[in-house]
């Protein structure tokens, strides 16, 4: 089992006083405290690949390093596609919180920062985010071949034939994403939830088609419990049909089981309004003080508390890329220096960490040491 | 075994007074007539899939119910696209006994009804009615990927070639239904009665091969007996290929025996003749006084005899929807009506029915109870 | 195993006497001399399909009866593809001997008597026939699902990489053929003799991907043993890919062995050059003296000796289609008569042609009877 | 197993007095000496294919001749496609040595003179040599279907994407080629070095991906051990995709040792630089002298040494086709005469070079005679 590519957000709501322990700068503003919020979002992505079964095919996720900006690639889940191991989501600040133009610089600030990875999905902004996405690459002349863009189905349309996994909203809903995004094909296109109204093999079967098609280069999941991954794998080699290479999933300081240890039902129904209450639940109050307490640590490692959180995550070598979420470009650069934390995170900082947060899932059999 | 979508039709003539059992408004006009027997008409047509044989990827029929419009939507067969429980037929009416206009304002009380199945084929009106409906869904500008778009390949064209279910047929008859419908693709394919003149690996095969190619969703199989679809389904195993997802039958107050019982050898050879000459016949007549005792049972619920027939056939869960052949905007509307019968199809009302119509199938498994 | 269409010619160059006793026509003048070969030409065109092995999938070969035009029709080998018993070949005539004017008025002709079948290949007049019998189609407006056009991959490119069966000269030959004829597809492609400098697993992926690109309906071989049939059966099921439909063989009256019995290893090397030269061999003259027996047998069933050649080869059921190289109209029509000789093809007539020819294969197992 | 194609470069530097050593015209301006470089370089070229295991589809690698050039023809690995046994690379020189002019010219020497394979890749020249290639393609106006054009998938791309076998640099990189060759296809488009980070299934799938999309004909491996060749051919088996067909691989006088004996596990990490600096190196003075020791032999046989050297590679049977790296029409012309040397290879000389060269790999079975 392999840790890929992430996607999720918080997407906080202003709640003051709290927010102000996790940055540096979140001193009184309001913007400011947008800021803080939009900071910690860029933690909350992450994804996990169902890695391959027989040894021989076995790849062990070489990391590269670019020269010119220090960012660092790796392999996107099971596959052999190299991505940069920060990448940018726009799930709402495209099309949404923020102007055109803003998108244009962030999008720039990433690329020439290393960032190849690029992810959006069909219902960000009801579609905007795919076309503000796509014209920026047009507009820019970046080469297709050095970036990775991603899309993720959503059951998210008005019609009833347009909600679940059936082959057709799959191949209606990736033709709708490559027509905003301009693009022939995305590289990768993500099944969000597993749909239990849909058989498997419909849906790996119709990916599969997408695939041959020309429509994508890869296909993976989202959200999905280690059980389904599993069915979605047995299916694909019952029929010789092609697998999915990674798995997005939620993964942050306060979300570990999942990505840490392989249990084989998780959050089965997680869901965007329940994130949203949770947050501001009891729990999350207890998160928050556990934030402050973690505040020194980030003192002295010389970095903000977001910036520790990114690092945090890529200190497991399983994770493939995480996505960013910034909406300012002093954000996303703030972000973008969790690459040089990296190297402070020494088993001595993780152990304090771990002492602090005190949710380190068990398990018998560390698949990642 | 699961029931699903359904076409056929007894295109009754018009055989005065027992028609006029058949509706309350049909008093005495041939007017009323005509309507009365298109009324029936709708009852007539329901179809049968096959479901899964692995137990894992069993899907329950989950019916979801529109807030606006009330209509409920069941997935088609054993696929994951999801129907309306009331589909429209376009047999005869379409390019035959009604006008453009009619056509048109049918197809759109269905459509803002929440109906999103329009079922056709290729010989209904020569082509005619293909032409029409492809016509008003371009002119109305609804989405594609909303409509559900369903047609048959019959063995009625004139040349040898053209009949038959020779790869050279599928191809060249559904690439003729597209041009004629000004679309990309059907969602399903059916193929009319089976062909022991061509070998089922050639069906599948080609039937894989338009599925593979975009120019059809799924495939479903279209008065074929259960034995046969079996062959169907095991040969798309044997070889890796697409198997069909539908059975289309005829299921009826009159006709319950295929889809309730899962018999292997079933009116093999039904055929449009016989069933008109049937409706005359004696065992017809017997029919017409059954009908007359069921319309107290009507006026009790509080509906028609026609709304009652539909809504006695959409109480088996395994039907994924009942196609409506209706011929005006009245009838449509009466039909319609019938997804508020459903709630009132109580064990103790479909008992009476069962005693007065005494043809309640026997099988010793009930594979839907 | 099913004996299906056919295509080769003896090519008999004008040998004056003998030919007289070819026909009744055949009088005095060469060019009566000319059309007794013709008409004997038509004979020497049959083949054979290689069955479906699977019991359950047998096809009886259910002939039909055009009632307008008497033709009958009979499945191509084990496909569902219907064709006309007789076929027109256009393999020397078209863009050769004939001029284009004849070549329509033969295609008219043959259209109109009920034949579907028109056979041609990528060497016929260097490409010309091929450009020919499009161009006809075109201009005749015929539709194209009426007709069965097929065509032939022979070894004849100028170029080394034209020559063999490799997947390179497969496709690129075809895409020729079918830019020569204006056609989309063929539906049937023959592999004109087997090549063994290229591996079977070669020719099966290539000819099943013209299938799976649209180029061609099926594929068949052309003059190749029983035993090289059967390993192309056996790759095309190794690899779950298309196997051949049918097999072109010569088959008349002194040529049975192939078709009457399953041989494994039959006439390998048999060349065009060589066929010239047997026809003037000794060989040569004694079944002209055998044919000069059948006359009686002819004039008692009124019709002409090439008549009763082709109603000889039609009695074997095994036969899909024997394809006529006329190349005048009288002939045409001539050989179009056949159809009204084959109810005479009495088991008695039969045995006292077998007595004439003495050449009827022995077989242990009668596979047709 | 087979030897096929090869392609790889010395690209040695002008080391003045030894160079003169390696052609008769090598006697002192500096143009003589690069010359004379170029011409050893064509030895340097060759390609080892895997061939089928299974008995039955046993090729025999028939070669023929071309009446007018004298050119053989060999098939290439185990495919049946036909191959000049000299083809012309176009690595360094296009694009960068020398003019347009003069590849017109060579490419017109070579084609006239029989040969048909022309092998590129995407990083000779920065993609300059595939489109210098593809434009006197255009130019001369040669039938697309005598030419076999190859090309090379490096992993030279600047972005971290376009590096590795992923299915994403595979499919972009070969349309990347097919558009500067201004081509549709290329006939073989080969791996260049196995790429451990990738999985072989990603490789093997994104290679019958091109090919099923009409992107390529046939697939190999360049550089690639048996062991890895071998893995990509059992995984293909294993998902029933297309396996490569021939293996590109350095053979010439001093590399005997891969293409002679299979050995497992072959100079797993050859690159470029090392080959460099080989040649200048201790061991690059010792071959320079056993070249010295051969300079009789060819002088007695009436050729240069380069000639010798080329006509010593084509001896083994195995291989298909050595590429010429010829930079001037001279040099091409020379390197053309080996094709009459060929038949003075006799046991007698092949000995007698094996005797100076003292570098004969030893292996317990022969698998060559």
């Amino acid at each position: 089992m392999q840790v890929s590519i992430a996607c999720t957000e918080h997407n906080l709501k202003s709640r003051n006083g709290e927010d102000r322990l996790l940055s540096k700068q979140s001193s009184a503003a309001p913007n400011v405290v947008n800021a803080a919020r939009a900071k910690f979002r860029t933690v909350a992505i992450i994804a996990r690949s169902l890695g391959t079964f027989t040894p021989q095919h076995h790849i062990s996720l070489k990391e590269s390093t670019a020269k010119q900006t220090g960012m660092k690639y790796r392999n996107l889940g099971k596959s052999g596609l190299r991505v940069s191991c920060l990448g940018l989501g726009t799930w709402v600040t495209f099309g949404g919180q923020i102007s055109d133009e803003v998108a244009e610089r962030l999008m720039t600030i990433a690329y020439e920062s290393g960032v190849n990875l690029f992810d959006t999905a069909e219902v960000y902004a009801a579609g905007k985010a795919e076309v503000i996405l796509g014209s920026i690459i047009k507009k820019k002349g970046w080469r297709r071949s050095s970036l990775v863009i991603t899309t993720k189905l959503y059951w998210g349309g008005k019609a009833e034939t347009e909600r679940g996994l059936s082959r057709k909203h799959i191949i209606e809903g990736l033709k709708g994403s490559l027509q905003r995004l301009q693009l022939e094909y995305v590289d990768v296109v993500f099944a969000n939830r597993p749909d239990s109204n849909t058989p498997m093999e419909e849906i790996v079967r119709a990916m599969t088609h997408v695939i041959n098609q020309g429509m994508a280069m890869y296909w993976g999941t989202s959200r999905w419990s280690a059980m389904e991954i599993m069915e979605a794998y047995s299916v694909a080699r019952q029929f010789n049909m092609i697998p999915p290479v990674c798995e997005q999933a939620e993964y942050h300081l306060f979300q570990r089981e999942k990505v840490e240890v392989q249990l084989p039902e998780l959050y089965h129904k997680i869901c965007y309004q329940w994130l949203k209450e949770r947050i501001v639940s009891e729990e999350g109050r207890k998160q928050q003080n556990k934030l402050k307490d973690l505040s020194p640590i980030a003192e002295r490692l010389g970095c903000t508390l977001p910036q520790l959180a990114v690092a945090w995550c890529l200190r497991n070598e399983g994770v493939s890329s995480v996505l960013l979420g910034s909406s300012t470009p002093e954000q996303l650069i703030e972000n973008l220096g969790a690459i040089q934390v990296l190297p402070k995170m020494t088993s001595h900082v993780v152990n304090e960490i771990d002492n602090i947060l005190r949710n380190k899932p068990y398990s018998k059999k560390d698949y990642r040491s």
